[in-house]
């Protein structure tokens, strides 16, 4: 991705320490997160500081680089940041083979990023058709380049759209407790592509308007039956996507399909800290009740399809 | 209410002078607004110092008690300070009337307040018995006693069903961009009554788990047609409660249908400064563009009946 004129990715290697691009900072202030040790790339996962499955997975491949001779304790540091997160399992996974296989860690970290980084593109050209000449397209969470090292799964293909010179717009959910839109919003912004960010209550609005034409997200966790575990918030959209008759598109790459999951039902779903409710206090006092369920699950019948690198899938 | 032992309504009259409990402070601190002429009144219904249909209502009629000779001039005044709210125009019109007729103005005013607080009273005792022992409830915004002067209309049934001693949990939309959920987290805390504040995207969620039993929000407007005007988010919620079969009420006093609008779509929608959104800079930068609707329409078929002071209807 572009920013400020040069090009940039949110997760890379470079002098032998793992670079972030700190996404708690964003959207107010563009910085660099640097991890020299493992422990430092468990705690920018745990806090967010790199978000979104694939670019947690790419942080962790990396990860794995600066554990040194340590493998195991460290897969065991890095697969207890997130609970729901499948790259993150998926990506410790792939290296433990690899270092098996005596092959050089950074090297199967590298292409593992790669590999990210090709799908997203293949993701954007399969569903850029998708979106025609004036598509007001509604998106929820981050499913961009920030989350996915570039071009995004969600994003890729909106991306790609307006690089063909269609006319777009696109809605952007705030996307609470995290406020993920911001960083949409921003990405958005850098590319100089047309948005605006709404609160999550009002998607439906303009669905119901007839203002969203298509929607797409991208997904943590897709069940073997299609049921997608995606950010609390993805299920209500879905729902009233298919109540207004407009397409809902799940943008993922293959390596987000768990066919060890079974239904969406077999998710364990991250109950999170009420502290981002109360966004440090300055929403919300300390003694308010509250309750933080951090994904949903999204039956597969109100999909109508999922973009992934190899092309378009009904399921 | 009850607020530290002292019995509260949240719109009174004392002293030649109108009080408010100031819900722009709330749940941080409670403070008392106090208005001495018109200008401070229309200042707080725009300044959303006063809020709720009722509650705003009742602060204009009492406005005009403030306005001394120029009644019209009052009139023109509050009426611009607020689109959506029927009951503005209907506690105006009112007054209007009893001016012409020559009444007291303040006997007129408390006369209205009282009403509404009967209403809201006979709203409660018709809406208890749909909420049985164990019922699961979730509520958006603030339809509470501070919205109402007292009691409040979805929260009236509530407060009713749990002084009887019934067993029940609420679930309490945290209503971005105002956040009036905190508000009914705090009536709530006062009284006792179990709860649980959620961010509005999982409010899907828990339907879908089958935590929740019933739905109950207020009103902004009723259309001849059974369409509710309410606040943002509404709409999402009934269509995902419908699609879970979840009895979903509208509480509301009669002065909140108006025969005058046909169809929800005959409402005019706020939309409102984006400033909303960005919570004064600290959840958004300025640069990030922003839409900003303030209300949205439920459709009729959404809705399984309406809680009013002559009790249930169904349309």
């Amino acid at each position: 991705m572009l920013i400020d004129g040069k090009e940039y990715r949110s997760v890379w290697f470079e002098d032998g320490k793992l670079h972030l691009i700190n996404q708690q900072k964003l959207p107010f202030s563009f910085e660099i997160f640097v991890a020299k040790k493992i422990e430092d790339v468990a705690f920018a996962i745990r806090e967010m500081i790199v978000r979104g499955a694939p670019a947690i997975g790419a942080a962790a491949a990396y990860g794995i680089v600066l554990a040194g001779e340590e493998i195991e304790e460290a897969i065991e540091k890095l697969r207890n940041t997130r609970p729901t997160g499948h790259d993150l399992f998926y990506a410790l996974d792939y290296m433990r083979r690899e270092m098996e296989r005596g092959r050089d860690a950074l090297n199967a970290a590298d292409r593992y990023a790669e590999e990210i980084i090709k799908g997203c593109r293949e993701i954007g050209k399969h569903g850029k058709d998708l979106i025609e000449d004036g598509t007001k397209i509604l998106t929820h969470c981050n499913a961009g380049a920030l989350a996915t090292i570039d071009y995004g799964t969600a994003l890729a293909p909106i991306r790609f759209a307006y690089a063909e010179g269609k006319n777009i717009f696109v809605y952007v959910d705030e996307t609470r407790p995290r406020l993920q839109g911001r960083l949409t919003a921003w990405e958005l912004e850098q590319e100089g592509i047309p948005y605006a960010l709404i609160v999550d209550n009002a998607a439906g609005y303009f669905m119901e308007r007839e203002e969203v034409d298509l929607v797409i997200v991208g997904a943590d966790r897709i069940a073997r039956n299609g049921d997608v575990a995606n950010k609390i918030g993805t299920y209500e959209k879905a729902v009233v996507a298919r109540e207004n008759n407009i397409p809902f598109y799940v943008a993922a790459p293959i390596s987000t399909f768990d066919p060890s999951t079974k239904t969406g039902r077999d998710i364990v779903i991250e109950d999170r800290d009420g502290v981002e409710v109360r966004e440090g206090g300055r929403l919300l006092p300390e003694w308010v009740k509250v309750r933080n369920p951090a994904f949903d699950v999204t039956p597969r019948k109100y999909i109508t399809g999922y973009i992934t690198e190899e092309g378009l899938k009904k399921l």
